[in-house]
């Protein structure tokens, strides 16, 4: 149940970095999550983001969740889940990057992913943004890594 | 931000069994919210269930609650928590034993702490009661305990 | 209106225990609920689980239900039911072993049967599981049912 | 937690019928409740209309509840219960005599009982008045109890 | 946009009563809710009970709504809407006989109706039942009507 | 339960337009909302808008309600009103001078009174305002009437 | 993403005013939201009142928004948005002429809409109306436009 | 209505930089949401992050937020408000820098807030945190921050 999907390295005008380096790393909860995170994909790919996008549940794979996000060099981190989206939860009480959640609708409208995902206790923030809006974690994510990178930030202030 | 409190071994009339047994771990994810576990706690007390309380949260101390769930040999674990409560529903992804979990009134009339304690994703099953109610999360570990305790059984089927 | 399926007596490697038994019963309010029912039957079914479906609704056929849960012998009960759910608590108050709940999406999103389903009154506990989650009603049941068998608990540690 | 109230046959001009009978039953769900009971007792005293109120939980005491309903004379019965209000429900299952039910605020703004109260499946009606309001299930009763009962009929278009 | 249904005089055993004579007056606040109209008529036919369908919005055609109401011998009334579903209220503040209210699914899953329905003040007593429920009003009103038709109770007591 | 309050024709520098003249009319469902119609009024005054409030139930007194109406020659109405707040739709439905609705909290944080003001159907157009406030009712009636008074509109632009 | 309409200047019998005027501008959130606007448009044309669609985001273009705010001679202005709808409360807060706002359905029933349209602070009013119901906007623009036209208001007065 | 605190320049540590420099600009609607941002505020001072305080509410003082945000020089801003909480979604539409969103409970638990600021659409990201939760606003800044701060990275981590 575990998916790679290598970043645009190719085809986005960006320099090769080598390694296993990424800057965005996006996580789903579940497979079928998947078309919300290539929404979130296609954004960082037009704006030249090295991104890459893994799937594992916070829930039924939390050993490899664990190890995910310990061997990523990720900048910042995209939850993907629906229902009780645990998972941007989780990734943010594992790493002091970064961590944006996007809940899914599954059922109720969202609103169980919505709510799990943003109201965290204090001390374990999440950058929640709106019901499958992939594309705003993406952008979401481009605005907190254009701070530290210029071309970035033209880019997104020519948009 | 760690509590551990002893089950009632002296004064309810229950064997002492030794060692760190104990049959039902209740977890919180907050101090603040013993009031709701003294309220399994009394009734786990009255029908002479050993238990413990412990707090541990699910997204400040991951690693914490971790170790609790696998060093304990609890035959049925209780997670407390409010808000995005991920408690239950990370601990039931660490054991197959029967976890019951009880959302926490704490914003939202206690909203986002229901749907996120019951709206797991299938292959993570908790077993939700009402909000606030420590009382029928007891009495739902006592049956389900009742099942292999004849004392226990005849206890309850007499209330 | 009345509904009973064998359990899966032959193709699923239990050895034949006689009579009538089984060891989850599951009670739908309606037929209109037989696929949610379907999914918690192929998961027991498939850790060998004995299990039975029947159908009585509480609100239509009281007697019928009283007679049911009267004359089983099954360990564990769940309750799947729709719109004001009321079977699940009517099981729960006329046994005292382990009952669950499945809320079922008939009306706004199933809402009425979330609330319905879990927010029983103090003394009459209720295991609730996710709307439409018949899946994880039966993994709670077996996680119940393999604390005392280990063979079951064997299967459920190793998936 | 049983409580028999008898109605106000002496102050309020209504000719004695002798016996057991009352028009109006009122049930509740619980103790708690009772400041609501009383809103529909003053209103029904008010026009005079025979009314009793008592206390079976519909989860917590079954049994007594169905003796009540078996064994009461009442035209009209009026319940009222908070959380997941089955009691109305119940009734409803148990006579054919119109029921009236009046949900509770408890938790969540009284949204469960509500939804509980009313969104029974065809089959099983209840006439449900809004939250809290014992003033109008009284007045609903009235109207009922009206169409055979002139000098009711009189009271209630003179108000 | 007025529509008016003859009640089934012929074929359903009822027996002629002449005039413009009838017993449950359906009111719908907009044609689109006939579909939920029907399922009531069906209901009332079935037990010989003498019914009619109006259309008048309670906002759009008050003066109509006014006049059918004062020239109507009905017993019971039922009120059909969806929206602001204020036809049910405005019939109980022009009318002492008994009103029953069927909040109509058309945004929002009905929760507009539903709560402008039955949160009527005290005062303005109306019968709720489910969402898009026209069975059970039919049900409702049948209750109601039975209490002084011995043979519409025997029916009832049959079904 | 009748209340009529004189416009502030003397103190905030109106030319005295005789007779029973006023810009802006409120009408209250009840003397509780008074709080929230004060709001309106204030912030009337400090504008120097005609205004007047008075009090009638659209359920409980709707022929005095109707008498308001067509007397008045308001140009802007007002209703005020809780739970299931029919009165600004009834308003409308009576005049097609323009209606603003402000919902009132009194049950359900003032979420029934926000749909029942809000869900009209098409054809009765209502104003409505944010949940309790009086003041942007007001606000907004000057803005209405600015349009034919330049002096009001000068006020406005000062703001 | 902008888009202008001219309105019904040639067949809907209203005299030719010249140059820019309008007298109900309204502006959408997104080309998404054009249905609920042409229902408005042609709500408006029946009546025989000036009117223009324009689109502008009032997130991802506030200049444009600004620009065509001020540059606008309109009488009444029309806010059509979904999810966070901000765009009828910055018209409103950039104009002191009346401004509706139209939620749209785009998410959760469309619940998002509703309250970000109508929850402003007090100082902003902006006139509601029901979710996707552009008629109803038009038709309030139309009632306070007929405040100062005698012949709107005898059309609106003949409907 | 406008408030401005300097950052903690002096007394917890961190080198003075100089000018009108800040690294958090936290922006409120309103003046009663200050709870809210002093939390925000105690965590950036305790981890030395420079911040400031400033109130402009996006509805009534639209011309002194733009001026607010053009003329700073802060990298993330944090939007504090409650009611249609606006605020947040216009920083973002007017500068690239990341925002924080922070939804106040003023009305409705919150939710209307909750909802305004996170359901922005496509184009427009905002990183919402839980409601009233100030101080994981500040603690998701500093991680954003730490990216290319090593030094707040070390003190995070630490934590």
């Amino acid at each position: 149940m575990r998916k790679v999907r290598g970043s645009c390295r190719k085809n986005c005008g960006v320099p090769f970095r080598g390694g296993n380096m990424t800057d965005v790393l996006i996580i789903l909860g579940s497979e079928s999550d998947m078309p919300i995170a290539e929404k979130a994909k296609q954004a960082l790919d037009e704006l030249g983001v090295l991104n890459e996008i893994k799937v594992a549940s916070a829930h039924r794979q939390p050993d490899l969740l664990d190890k995910i996000i310990r061997e990523s060099d990720a900048k910042v981190f995209i939850g993907i889940a629906g229902l009780s989206a645990a998972l941007p939860g989780v990734i943010a009480s594992k790493t002091k990057k970064p961590v944006i959640g996007v809940p899914v609708n599954v059922k109720l409208d969202g609103l169980d992913a919505l709510l799990s995902t943003m109201q965290l206790p204090p001390g374990v923030p999440v950058a929640t943004v709106g019901i499958d809006n992939g594309k705003n974690a993406a952008l979401l994510a481009a605005r907190i890594l254009a701070l530290s990178d210029k071309k970035l930030a033209e880019k997104l202030n020519k948009k």
